[in-house]
């Protein structure tokens, strides 16, 4: 299996998806501003692990990856895609942002790009493949072992760029669809203010999203 | 039971609506810009009421109504409000277009307003509660008796007026939630064209969408 770099990994989103792929048996690198912030968290998730997580910081680990995963808050998104630029040329770039302006979370507020995704592939310029993933799913379940209930919405201009990015997906244990170009990523980004808001209308512990009809797709499992 | 007007009730999602709110009992009269076309609609979706549905000219219809549902291409929409805005002065419009752009449906494109529900609060004016809804589900399987797999999001500024077609919501045999403001509206909007995608991609009959998590509200029947 190849590596593959979590950046911003000390966060709650980037910890659940690296310690889900190492689980996976991914090699996995969780970045950080702080390498030895980054070394701290790689230590804490790889309990029980065969082959631990490491840390770096997050060039570094962007650098040392076959596909870099970023989950780091819309307010940090544009420095931290500059940070890792030079280490992303010709990679897939997993951009997991979700375009959050505190302290209004709960209303939808896209930016003029359109979507995160959209501006992370102009920061980063056409020779980084930009994916966008993992917008609605709750953190803090993915930090568990049990099954979350929610679909992933994949999106990216580039088809098999996607379809690596939904094998990544299914690692994690969940079920990742192509959702078409990274426009479309507006639409699960938008999505996760109105989670935020029924969550609080309707006390919910981490709603998400499902797809429903006879989708055709293999749900996949780690190997 | 207060009657509903369905402008654009000829067409496919407003039909389906307007079958389903008589269904449940409510005074129904669908609109459409050709009012023999409206009666001949009405008399048609109108087989086995015990009391039928009426047609009329939109603005016709609409001046008749308690709550107006406009169901209209974004082609039109712009037209359509303006050809009813004195008739639904003080009113709840449930608007549900979606700004599906052709050739580019499967593209989310959203207004520069945000989303289609806050262009049309800026064409109707503040004397107009509008509230969005019906963005996700398949009218073609909303025009049969079967139960459809699709949560309806309903967004609005005012929670009253949201708390209303919630009840419409439930009476057509649907479960709706609150889903925050009008500016949210853009998400269940771009969702669509997501839809549209993935019925394409794993060739879905009218793929839906449903919030997961335990969410503490009555569905509701109709009454």
């Amino acid at each position: 299996m190849f590596v593959v770099a979590v950046v911003g990994g000390t966060g709650h989103l980037g910890a659940a998806i690296g310690r889900r792929l190492a689980l996976a048996g991914y090699q996995v690198i969780v970045g950080s501003r702080d390498a030895d912030r980054a070394r701290e968290a790689a230590a804490r998730l790889s309990d029980g692990l065969s082959v631990p997580i490491r840390g770096a910081a997050n060039p570094d680990a962007a650098r040392e990856a076959s596909i870099v995963v970023v989950a780091v808050p819309w307010a940090s998104q544009a420095q931290i895609l500059t940070d890792i630029r030079s280490a992303v040329v010709g990679k897939i770039v997993v951009d997991t942002t979700v375009p959050l302006v505190p302290p209004k979370v709960m209303r939808v507020q896209l930016p003029p790009e359109g979507s995160a995704a959209q501006t992370a592939q102009k920061l980063l310029g056409d020779g980084v493949k930009v994916v966008s993933a993992f917008h609605n799913v709750a953190a803090h379940k993915l930090a568990t072992d049990q099954e979350v209930d929610c679909d992933v919405l994949v999106f990216g201009d580039d088809k098999d760029a996607r379809a690596q990015v939904i094998e990544l997906v299914k690692a994690c244990r969940l079920r990742g669809l192509h959702a078409g170009s990274l426009a479309n990523s507006a639409a699960a980004e938008a999505f996760t203010s109105l989670l935020i808001f029924i969550n609080r209308q309707y006390s919910v512990d981490g709603a998400g999203i499902r797809i429903t009809g006879a989708i055709n797709c293999d749900l996949g499992r780690p190997a």
